[in-house]
């Protein structure tokens, strides 16, 4: 594993700070953190801070920007920020409207995010917040909310954000944004490790020929172990579980995300999305958008999973309204 | 090597019809081909094809939209397109004022492309035509036209498509694009190799430790193959090499693009910029723009490059005008 990185130094600064360089017109540090602000960002309304553990990019750092997050409080490799570190990124936007949390369902990351808010309350600094755990291999419905966040997090942040824009108060942004939540789900699939920067340890590890559905981002259990096979098969698989999950039916419009998880190549991505379409179309579901991305990465792991956000009028109303950050941008091509 | 494709069919139709799924409010194919075309393609100007073998994605289909190219004739896996192709995607999208084609300069395409200007011809097409050739590191200046195209392509696809949207006639396209692609320069960096889709097969062998400056998207032969070393030296040599070959001074103003080749993470990818952004400061070098992308890739290689396209006033004004395809958005962020 040859990692591209220095001899010294703090990874995470190193690369934040790389970030900024490169995108200094958009973007600021929140002094002394590897926190980062969106230099335009909202004026008078609520506003949106995500945050969790690095080494996930572009996540959470690449969905600050227009129509998108106010800041992101990014914490060490795999890890969650700190409460401090938390609260002067909530203090840095708030603009007296309140701010909301977006981030993903762990344990450290619920911990650190709501002693930030108790910090929050202190500075008189109203919040609320989202957890979202799209990942519906990580454990029972009953048990939602034991469920991890995963690539769903993006499009919960996208509805977010453009309900910041139009003005909403704080509680009505809550109201949209767990709407949001609640209606979407992920699968996942792992086909290899990624590797964890600065260690040169894989994070987890998998047979020559081994795959495992549902599998997490950090090699958390998933639902199945097996043996590699086609696509087709995978995507089958994947399907079934995301239908009898959300009960799927032709009276659904959905945005869908075949998301990669770091060194998975768009030639196979297209393919999933290739096999995942003929699902989508034989069961009548209407695809109001779709996205092929690498979003929600876990270094170089290998394998992909699939987003369902089911949508209704005011869901769409929000998905759509145009976003723009370096790697999220959302404007009508046509 | 697990690559998620099917046991059987074509891999590359496969992940163009995957694509045009999820992107099809934007795209279409050109009948019975890999071609694609952007829907809301220009009217009434010069048009814009781009092309070259797959399996670099997203290069060169993720380039086709507003302000980008109109069309790409896109190959099989590292192969270029054929002539017959390449006539029906200019014959798709020309409007009677001309079609440019810009490619990497491969004895291939170079080939398949000047046949199919020639198949142009006989229809009444008129057309030209821009081979990029970025990769200082492929062969000495003096034979500057033996160089390899590499992910300077991108800049100069942005430059072309500007141009095209201003109006311009196809003589004056072509002068513009040849300008962006006379002031561009490209060196990478390759830490491990892809594998070729459907064959199992790396795409060329590198010891544990070892690196190639230099090396190029399939394996052709650098500039030196060394062991793996920090960042810090990697971006220092590489820097060396294009400030060499550029004359780069402190009257430059470039746009700068950090590129992935395939599984190369952003972590590492921004720790490049950190890096890089401290000689182009101290060397006074004006950064007008930059970017940090995995968007010419093979397969999941490991490895980076540097691009820098100095800029003039022209060139700086096609440069800013705004673009939007699935992976390339330029629009003012602020």
């Amino acid at each position: 594993m040859k990692k591209i990185l220095n001899r010294s130094g703090d990874i995470v600064t190193q690369s934040i700070q790389g970030f900024l360089a490169a995108y200094d017109k958009y973007f600021e540090a929140v002094p002394e953190t590897n926190c980062i602000v969106y230099k335009n960002r909202r004026k008078g309304k609520v506003s949106l801070v995500i945050g969790g553990g690095s080494g996930h990019e572009p996540l959470f750092s690449g969905f600050v920007g227009k129509g998108l997050a106010d800041a992101s409080a990014n914490g060490n490799i795999f890890a969650s920020p700190n409460p401090q570190v938390i609260t002067e990124t909530a203090k840095a936007v708030d603009e007296g409207k309140g701010v909301l949390f977006i981030y993903g369902n762990y344990e450290g990351d619920n911990l650190n995010f709501d002693m930030a808010e108790e910090m929050c309350g202190f500075e008189d600094i109203k919040t609320a917040h989202v957890r979202v755990w799209d990942d519906c291999a990580s454990a029972p419905k009953e048990r939602i909310e034991d469920r991890r966040g995963i690539a769903g997090d993006i499009y919960v942040i996208k509805v977010a954000g453009a309900a910041c824009d139009a003005g909403l108060s704080l509680e009505e942004v809550l109201r949209v944004t767990e709407k949001a939540r609640d209606n979407i789900n992920t699968i996942g699939l792992a086909t290899s490790p990624g590797s964890i920067p600065g260690l040169n340890k894989p994070t987890f590890e998998l047979g020559e020929d081994e795959i495992e559905f549902g599998m997490g981002m950090h090699g958390e259990p998933g639902i199945e172990r097996t043996t590699m096979k086609p696509v087709d098969e995978l995507v089958d698989r994947m399907y079934d579980e995301l239908k009898r999950e959300m009960s799927l039916n032709s009276d659904d419009e959905v945005a869908v995300l075949v998301n990669g998880l770091g060194s998975t190549t768009l030639v196979e991505l297209n393919t999933v999305y290739y096999e995942l379409d003929k699902h989508l179309k034989s069961e009548g579901i209407k695809v109001h958008d779709a996205e092929i991305k690498s979003w929600c990465t876990c270094q170089e792991m290998g394998g992909f999973s699939i987003t369902i956000l089911r949508l209704d009028e005011e869901l769409k109303k929000y998905y759509d309204a145009s976003c723009c950050s370096p790697y999220y941008a959302r404007e009508a091509l046509i």
